[in-house]
């Protein structure tokens, strides 16, 4: 792989509450050279995801922050254009986290090998990947959901929350999904089964969603927080569990809110209601890999889940996209196509 | 049995906060007479209990609320004075739930026989009762101490926070507990091998517990709230479990708070660190009741486990008593020696 250029996009500073166009910066370095062992990595497809605010916070988070004029990580699908690395010729496909960036150094540690006759290599970055064994290990081993409890799941036209509902559904759940607008909501209902969807910036969400949960919510998958999370919380049934997912509401708060406070009543609803609150990312659950491909990847092939995606084009338009989808701008697992 | 006076103390209204004595009634009417089945219980111990508190609210919780004018409920020992009931003759010992009375029928169901050469009556209401099964099952089955791990438990020198410190020394744990005053501190080091206790009265109680916790806190054992658990929130540790069993703290809250409002920043600890919060009460265990009296009766005769009762003197004294459990006045478990 002789010459050529690498665009990769940095963090130029951490953002204060919402990240903006200016807290990212584009540039252009050479193509890097593969050294013994290496192989170089085109990028195909970068993912984006809500973590990915956390990781420019200096705050303490599940991961570390990305050093200001670092480039930005993130889940790709990439090609070997280059390799000192036997294991892995030229021409293979791979999911790894090459971050920002249509081009990235990889000593072969991480990288997944994908077949492209048995799904399409974007899903590695979606239903197949992260976001889908969020949605699989969460909902199963925290949610536990059984035969005709009533499952609520927010941001349910995202790449977890699709899944979770469809899950919830071959589990036999009733299921109702929470997303922005009509569109999401008829997608859910006519696309994916739901039971019910409820678009929540209708002015009567809570109520609105306690009508199509007249027997309670037993499981709250929370990916979302703030308005959704207090809908929902009245409707706790007895021994609710709540795998606690994601924030994405609260993301880009800067300051402790005003009150009242809201903590001992959370409490005590905890107590006299026996909930189970417990958070979890994915690799928590790593465990779990082989188990995930095996059900997600026959229910898949079977119909029986689908999936939709959001494509943006270049990698000058992923910070664009970023701030987008932290307001829920994105329909479908966002991706950016790369190359 | 002919005749006599049975004592009986009423809800007289429902307490606003914190009970006052004139909230409660002291009458006295004919003892009843055993029917067909029925046995007469002459009550010797009556337990008082945080948990009372919440059935004098007409609010919603896990138990119904004593109506007003109705005897205030509770768990007895007693004996069985008249018996219509061949299964339990006169002179049996038994745990009840008799309530705040000198006397009351039953059918026999709900007993429980009491050998009283094999343990003192009283610790039925005590180590080997409801309160020693609320720390067994909730320490042990959400908490899931592990060798090594250090554990908190706040109202520590009661009947629950004192065995589940001990327990917790049993499995292996670094054991930190809080009560109130120089005096439970001492008994929690001294006779109970807890290695380190706060006193929740000192004004620093925060960066105390703090330095008795060098390695963080992996399990919190919840009974109580308000500033305790403000103390323990910061040093929780990734994967730290929480059993909440009681918020005895916010008992006689009578408003919702004001803010700063505490919710979201508890949400995101429970994601970024994957906390585990989870409320019980000991009745959701029952399956496990063998399993706590042989294990908590075996601990007991070997010394390994350790219990004090505080004792008043007459149902007339209940009232002032349990307005005295709320303050934490009572220094072990509170009973009232009825007969």
């Amino acid at each position: 792989m002789a010459g050529g250029t690498n665009r990769r996009v940095l963090l130029a500073r951490r953002p204060e509450g919402e990240p903006l166009p200016s807290d990212f910066r584009l540039v252009e370095e050479p193509v890097p050279t593969p050294g013994p062992g290496q192989v170089l990595l085109r990028t195909l497809w970068l993912s984006l995801d809500p973590y990915m605010r956390g990781r420019m916070s200096a705050g303490p988070s599940y991961v570390e922050p990305v050093g200001i004029g670092e480039v930005m990580g993130g889940g790709t699908v990439a090609e070997v254009v280059a390799s000192e690395n036997p294991d892995l010729p030229t021409g293979t496909i791979v999911a790894a986290y090459g971050g920002w960036q249509t081009h990235a150094l990889s000593d072969g540690r991480g990288l997944r090998r994908l077949d492209p006759a048995a799904a399409p290599p974007s899903t590695a970055l979606g239903v197949l990947g992260m976001p889908g064994m969020t949605a699989y290990t969460g909902l199963l081993t925290i949610g536990a959901p059984k035969p005709g409890e009533t499952l609520v799941v927010a941001a349910a036209a995202g790449p977890v929350g699709s899944l979770v509902g469809q899950i919830g559904k071959i589990k036999g759940c009733r299921v109702v999904g929470i997303a922005g607008g009509a569109a999401k909501c008829r997608f859910l209902t006519d696309e994916l089964g739901f039971d019910a969807a409820i678009d929540h910036r209708s002015a009567d969400m809570a109520s609105l969603l306690a009508a199509a949960c007249p027997d309670g919510i037993d499981v709250y998958f929370e990916n979302v927080g703030g308005a959704v999370w207090q809908a929902v919380f009245p409707l706790l049934n007895d021994f609710a569990r709540i795998p606690v997912c994601g924030l994405v509401a609260h993301y880009n708060d800067t300051a402790v809110p005003d009150g009242p406070d809201r903590l001992p009543g959370l409490m005590r609803a905890v107590l006299t209601k026996r909930l189970t609150l417990r958070g979890f990312i994915v690799t928590d659950f790593a465990a779990q890999a082989a188990d995930f491909r095996r059900d997600v990847g026959g229910w898949l092939r079977e119909g029986r889940v689908k999936y939709r995606e959001d494509v943006v084009e270049g990698l000058e338009n992923a910070p664009e996209a970023f701030i987008g989808l932290l307001k829920g701008r994105n329909f479908g697992k966002l991706l950016v196509k790369v190359a």
